[in-house]
């Protein structure tokens, strides 16, 4: 495993983010997941809602019911931290009035938040939820890139008891739980990328 | 508007990305869309299904057509080319046999097939396509990092009519579509990040 102390480019950071189980004991300094995650925090999202909330596990205790709701994936107990990617839209919608651009004048940031009820007015609880949901996997695609940049290793997890994680953690029983993300130095390599070739993926019109 | 023609840092990519809706005319050189969506096709996936797909939209007639379809967001006819993200789960799990590792032996491949086919026997076609469209937003993360490392500036716009997306391009009825997202060299500097602080999205425990 190389480190290198030199943040890279996206296309670095890509190339070398690999999904990986195994950690090195080292805790991660907050200070570095704080810088991860103002990155991460920088995703676009639609009416900027930023639905997205992060719950930080390194506690051994909670790590272990973690684990429990996710098959026992080894990636949760062999990593020094958890990174829970979880969405709110109800948290979001309540608090629209913070995610308004600040240069708006007066008459347009009320449009911005009249625009925001309309789009959300038919829609229930739970289709917002999910809606926000989808929002959440842009934040994991710059969590995933930033971490690596910052010479972390990670592995994202998908499948898990959401209920089991919301309820060790203490989350709100409407809140869809996008992603564990399992962070720190790690000591294996991992898999080389297999990818579908690009023609297989894109047409040009 | 500043360009640089050194790769970015993920950490800059991610604080220069703007949404931009005004374009200088230039088209964007085949070669470069296809170095954007390399890295965008490195993105992580459950299962390794890579759901994503992806349409460039350069002929002004199918432009018009996305215009229409996406209620004149002027970001579509400004920009020489608009990427189509959608996600075909029916197609990823009709070859998922390509998308197995192949450094695993052959019995764990069959493992990892019959995973596969586990986790979503319970699953009607409009859940896995839902399913498909989540993995779809890691996938925008990557590429609107990516093109900005390239010196491009994009807008992602979540607000359309599938239906007339779809139709315009000729894409099976059963797929979601992600997102637009329009690309090319911006003429305007676009809006500061304006973003939720970290105390307000993140907890450690």
């Amino acid at each position: 495993v190389t480190t290198t102390t030199r943040a890279l480019t996206v296309t670095e950071a890509a190339s070398r983010r690999r999904s990986i189980w195994a950690y090195a004991p080292d805790l991660v300094p907050r200070a570095d997941i704080e810088a991860i995650l103002a990155v991460t925090a920088l995703a676009p999202s639609a009416f900027n809602l930023q639905p997205w909330r992060f719950v930080i596990v390194q506690d051994a205790r909670l790590k272990q019911a973690l684990a429990e709701a996710a098959h026992g994936q080894r990636q949760i107990l062999g990593a020094p931290a958890v990174i829970v990617l979880y969405t709110d839209m109800r948290d979001a919608l309540a608090n629209a009035d913070a995610i308004v651009h600040p240069s708006l004048p007066e008459d347009r940031r009320a449009g911005a938040l009249r625009s925001i009820e309309r789009f959300f007015a038919g829609k229930g609880d739970d289709e917002r939820e999910d809606w926000g949901a989808q929002q959440g996997y842009i934040a994991l695609g710059y969590l995933l890139l930033a971490a690596a940049e910052h010479g972390y290793q990670t592995s994202p997890m998908l499948g898990f008891d959401a209920d089991r994680v919301k309820a060790a953690l203490d989350l709100p029983s409407h809140v869809p739980v996008a992603a564990l993300v399992s962070i720190g130095r790690g000591v294996e390599d991992g898999r080389p990328h297999h990818r579908l070739p690009l023609e297989r993926l894109a047409r040009f019109v």
